[in-house]
């Protein structure tokens, strides 16, 4: 096997990485060693149990993006300030380091008002852009923090997270809704749920409570009573970012499962939607990344 | 001491006992086996660790109200369905006691549309109403499900609970705002917190990771964060309440320091609001259903 460089996704709760040539993957590999696991712990003995096999003799570029670059990951990577290009200054070298990698980590962006930050989306926002460089629109990255980018000249000019994905799961697994929810579920139920989040989005605390009492005394299916819980929290995120998307070029850059999901609700909605592939962005987008650490080594 | 009854309030994370003689306490004790913890055990034996030695040698009357009454509970008290009066039936007899206690559980109420229950707080609600038989208008009674509740000639018309108070723990403690949030508190924020919430209760999502991002860009007071926190979810819970307080007559009961907190809150959007002590109207009420459990024995 020929490793050219190597790309890392080093989020909270996972760490993923793959062995390139050029644009092309020769392998990959993960673990759960996220952030939340090797916070202050030895980041580099986390990555090199994925990536030993792969290291060849003469020493090779490793591009990272996530959180690895906040001020308790591996190197701090200070947040660029919006508007600007994705990855406007080049990645931060990470000091030393096996000698058998040259790693860097790419910056996260800022917004001061409203208060903003996010880190790994932009390279993925990118990847994205990169074979659209004339794209103008705003583009939904769905998970735990969930943001919406606006885009314009290949620049992003604004954006907005949410705790929607965050909010889901500790409800689905924390709460008292714990019991009357599974992993089933039921896609009439879901449009229901965004389209009444979306009228009233205030009804939120409300709504939520009302799962557990269909179930005590209805018998509501836990199937239903998900598609519900995850229709409720997304209308309400689509009612609150509604300024971004409507009537905009939509994309959504996520894992399958959950860009379906969003996808759903905003075309429910009239929004023209593009789905992109999650991994393929974060590539292509640390790609770019690794053009920019060459430019100026 | 010449314990005449005893009173139970058995909720979900508490339970507390009171012995007494009419309606004056003469002794009290409380513990942690709340039904979270009994639920599927032996409740007597939790209860007879706090009140064996109130027990008189002739049996005694024992009143409870909570989730005690709950199907996984000491013994199942069905609900009673709106509108009704607090307590339109009778509490029910608890099979196979210790010999010294006769001890009878509350029933709580439903609501089928929208689907509602509560289970202690029609306690409560009797208790408040006991003295004030004439008093028409709106309760609240804040806690881990906040209920409301629009009374009218001594009958419960309507409620509705919103989880907001299990949102507020779930994301002090366990979300990624647990970096930014301590147990301080700054009232000029909290207010600001809820007028924001109470115009734009949508953005809830993204107010919450607002809280984080400021925290991170601006180094934001993490007292300032709580009571922006508990601001931004009890706003959005009045804006969703708003039918039922605006121009109403209105009373909290609760604890002190929640009480404190609501009453704050609507004063500032113009409500006249009286609070009243949760435990007090515990009592009255339990003492009322006393009452019933006499006339049917």
């Amino acid at each position: 096997m020929n490793t050219d460089w190597i790309a890392v996704d080093w989020g909270t709760s996972h760490l993923r990485a793959w062995a390139m040539q050029g644009s092309a993957v020769v392998a990959e590999a993960q673990s759960q060693d996220g952030m939340s696991k090797t916070a202050g712990g030895d980041f580099q003995a986390a990555l090199m149990a994925l990536i030993e096999p792969w290291l060849p003799a003469a020493p090779v570029d490793l591009i990272a993006c996530g959180m690895v670059g906040a001020r308790q990951g591996w190197v701090e990577a200070p947040y660029n300030a919006v508007p600007s290009t994705p990855i406007p200054s080049a990645p931060i070298r990470v000091p030393g380091t096996d000698r058998r990698i040259r790693a860097f980590v790419v910056p996260g962006l800022k917004q001061t008002i409203p208060a903003d930050v996010m880190r790994g989306e932009e390279t993925q926002i990118a990847g994205f852009l990169a074979p659209r460089p004339h794209w103008d629109g705003v583009i939904c990255l769905p998970g735990t923090h969930t943001k919406w980018a606006q885009i314009s000249a290949g620049e992003v000019i604004s954006f907005r997270t949410f705790m929607t994905g965050e909010l889901f799961e500790l409800l689905r697994g924390q709460s008292v809704l714990r019991h009357s929810v599974d992993d089933g579920w039921d896609e009439d139920s879901f449009s229901e749920a965004v389209a009444d989040a979306l009228s009233k989005p205030e009804q939120l605390a409300a709504r939520l409570f009302g799962l557990r009492a269909a179930d005590l005394l209805h018998g509501q299916s836990k199937a239903v009573a998900r598609a519900r819980l995850s229709g409720l929290l997304i209308g309400a995120e689509l009612a609150a970012s509604r300024p971004y998307w409507l009537g905009q070029q939509l994309a959504i850059i996520g894992s399958e499962g959950l860009s379906g999901v969003y996808a759903t609700a905003l075309k429910q909605q009239g929004g023209m939607v593009e789905t992109v592939d999650a991994t393929t962005a974060t590539l292509t987008g640390l790609l770019q990344a690794r053009t920019l650490t060459r430019q100026t080594a």
